[in-house]
């Protein structure tokens, strides 16, 4: 059967060979233009065109749990480290200027308004990876840190303790806060260049300094190829170019950049690196270029990271337990990712129905109950009068209730499923974390190979095991802080919705008892 | 371009020729088989068939206000005189037992449940004429009136008062109520035969009677034949084949009756008239027997009814005044029509959305929850119990809301649904009222074109004009009868539907704010 996909988001056609879908359709995949941003697809009416990939959701092997003698994902989720190192070079040629929100100042596309994921897919910034949160193995010189080779600075160390549930990461008592304000049209280049500049105030020096998006995702590069070996790196919000200087969109966005920022601060490694302090103080021209400068000369990247752990009292895993544990990792995150994505496919479907069929049934019935109360009243009977008049309330009652119902669910519904759509993301990065592990416990076998074969003295291992063991402390950790961000944001996103939607069943059942009052009179 | 039908309720096809349409579907028409109350349609996917006529909503110049230049609904809508003795012969012919109760007792097929026009159209009634709640003009034997050859007996007189919007019928001061019960399945011809049997106990002998469907039919005709010329005469719920035994029908059927009861208790003239009376109060075979010959004798019927209209200090109107009238009232009437129609409309797409869609997205919502509930559960994190605990609630909170929203709005939308359906029917009977207004206002001109062709005495004018005033003092009657009852249901309906949803919103607050509290744990 060809695969299907479901339609996320309204897309409509603006040129040649795209498809206009509308949000819940089913389309049958035709080719998946890997890397592109794009992905052509066929409708119900045999239409075929591309549309973003971004704005569908693939139904797919690799969404459901694969049976038992199918290779799992963490097997599938492997990149060709051949496309990076192009990547890259496109990336640093072109970097200054061509940040996506440049190149087509001028040309003010219609956007969809008001979707969870405002905005056109980019093919740009994804051929440019910028999608991509983790490095692939074959960038990452694991060997080279297994092999004892990194050279380790006692100045950046990443300190671990434990905690209840295993090895956590040392929190520091900073409590960093950052604020996201005041967004800016700017241009340059006499104006041929137009752009949005933020604001953000951390609350360790209460200094704003000025940020485009080309900076946070220069932000979002230098933490991926640092950390992404161990770390799950959040994702920005999508890149957009059409509307994008829309007060809506810059609102929007504004608030999804907020998100991110306050994920990174909560984040004990993310928030004291030095990459992040330097974006977050860096205030002149000068200071920043030379802070780039020193970011970009990092060489504690990749699978060196691993090398900056330090714990005390190191518990010392069998490599049979290590293993087992990636296993039970991965098993925990399938589960979740399929969960979550559940729920993202149903309540994206409910958004749907909040903000658009049932606002119109409710205006459809309050224009009807209008025009009902209209024709009545032609009736010139003396009882008339009081009918029509409740009658007509009744109907502009309905009416606002649309209103309402669309308008808070567009921001309560939304609100919620932005959160899960945040994990959703972070699920995705789990299983490159978990083939670097696994990497890892390879190289042990591979260990007693060389030593079987008499190839390398059996003291040479120890160190081996000694590494992936400190490879498997950082993935506790990692793990155990997503497990209590996880546990943090989940009670926070439904709580929120349950007590935005106790209101709003409220505030329906008021407008309504009002309605009803209308319709105490003599009849 | 071709006509076009929205279908009102979802139809399974069963037999040969049957199409399988779902609620909400636009198909476009083939044919409509005038009379047999099925139409032939095509869907979306060119498939053909045919589907229950009150299954689907036409959407035809008839259904919109007509151009100045069309013909208005009041010519358009005129029968033609010629099929109606052959559906009388038929009806008499087969009366006693094909009452389409008993034709198919064995057969159990699936029937639509609770939908608001539970039941499946039966052809046979169709063409037995039941669904007509008027005598066309050829049967009235309106000139026999109009010429003063009616012979009126003072013991039958239908009393008219001034009101404050003009003439209505006097009330008795009976307020005779009628109250159904009891529905139980009875046999006949040793089992062959299976019908239901309720329990009718009226207000004034309080001694229950028991009566089948096939009874209110009866019922229905007598009243047809002797006021319809005059009076709106509702129409009894829709005749059922196929699953009629089963208890949910039986319930709703019954509450149809018994709202079919009311409305002819509170008719002055219908609830006063002797045959309603015999319905009542017959008790026993013998009894039920000769009130059935006696009232099929009654020759009072069709034009004759006016003969009996009897009114002191009687207004006379000039005929141009009794013309604005009568195009007044089409004015209103057809408004009213069209509103009503609207309203039902959009109605059935809102008690779809409720009793299925939204349900389907609060149940998907609440599977979802329990989901990520579980799937969170696998992490063994030692602060994960009270999100799993709180997130696996608000998964049944939806569950339980989804079956809430589902059952109350089958029960508070289907009564404000069927109250409205009461009166697209009983608007429907309008165009026949009024065209038989109008026929007798067309007997003054043919008197006056008589006299100027010296075929008539004026004196004789003076008589036809002065039964048409008459005519009009009835119809005057009715409209304002019809007008108090219409003001009367329409505050009860939509206060019921206003009063019952703001109970359901205030539930599902409530169940919401349960769920939140769960959410109030230390994290």
């Amino acid at each position: 059967m060809a695969r299907q996909a479901q339609v996320l988001f309204d897309f409509t056609a603006e040129a040649e060979g795209e498809l206009t879908v509308n949000e819940g359709d089913i389309l049958t995949i035709v080719a998946q233009g890997s890397g592109t941003g794009w992905i052509e697809v066929e409708n119900a009416e045999n239409k075929r065109g591309i549309v973003p990939e971004n704005y569908v959701q693939v139904f797919n092997e690799e969404s459901l749990p694969p049976p038992d003698d199918a290779p799992t994902w963490t097997e599938q989720a492997t990149y060709d480290p051949g496309t990076w190192p192009n990547q890259q070079q496109a990336d640093s040629d072109s970097w200054e200027d061509s940040d996506g929100e440049g190149a087509k100042a001028g040309s003010q596309r219609g956007a969809p308004q008001g979707s969870p994921r405002q905005g056109r897919a980019n093919a740009a910034s994804t051929l440019l990876g910028l999608n991509r949160l983790a490095l692939p193995l074959g960038k990452l010189n694991l060997d080279n840190y297994l092999l004892g080779k990194c050279t380790v600075t006692r100045t950046d160390k990443i300190p671990l303790v434990m905690g209840e549930s295993g090895p956590v990461w040392e929190t520091s008592s900073d409590n960093l806060v950052c604020v996201i304000s005041s967004p800016k049209k700017s241009t340059k280049l006499h104006g041929m260049k137009s752009f949005i500049e933020y604001q953000i105030t951390p609350n360790d020096t209460l200094k704003p300094v000025s940020r485009r998006y080309k900076h946070f995702d220069w932000l979002l590069e230098r933490l991926i190829s640092k950390f992404s070996a161990m770390i799950l790196i959040p994702s920005l919000p999508d890149k957009q170019v059409a509307g994008r200087f829309e007060d809506d969109f810059v609102a929007l966005r504004m608030e999804r950049l907020q998100a991110w920022m306050s994920r990174i601060c909560l984040h004990p490694i993310l928030s004291s690196s030095s990459v992040f302090k330097h974006f977050l103080h860096a205030a002149t021209e000068k200071e920043w270029k030379e802070g780039k400068r020193r970011a970009e000369k990092d060489d504690a990247v990749g699978g060196a990271i691993f090398s900056k752990l330090e714990m005390f009292n190191a518990v010392e895993f069998h490599s049979d337990e290590m293993e087992k544990r990636v296993d039970h990792f991965g098993k925990f995150f399938r589960s979740a990712d399929d969960s979550v994505k559940q729920l993202l496919a149903v309540g994206n479907v409910h958004y749907r129905r909040c903000t658009t069929e049932l606002p119109k049934d409710y205006r459809g019935l309050g224009k009807a109950l209008k025009d009902v109360s209209q024709s009545f009243s032609m009736s010139n009977h003396h009882a008339e009068g009081s009918l029509t008049n409740a009658l007509s309330f009744a109907g502009k009652t309905y009416t606002d209730i649309g209103d309402l119902v669309a308008s808070q669910s567009k921001m309560d519904l939304r609100l919620f499923l932005d959160s899960s759509c945040e994990y959703k993301s972070l699920l995705s990065g789990f299983p490159e974390i978990l083939s670097i592990q696994k990497a890892g416990l390879d190289k042990i076998k591979e260990c007693d190979r060389l030593i079987q074969m008499n190839k390398m003295a059996p003291g040479e291992k120890d160190g081996v095991v000694q590494r992936v063991n400190v490879m498997s402390l950082g993935l506790q950790a990692e793990v155990n802080n997503f497990h209590e961000s996880r546990i943090r944001d989940y009670k926070e996103s439904v709580r929120q919705l349950l007590y935005n939607q106790i209101q709003l069943h409220q505030k329906i059942a008021e407008m309504m008892r009002e309605a009803y009052m209308r319709f105490e009179f003599e009849s």
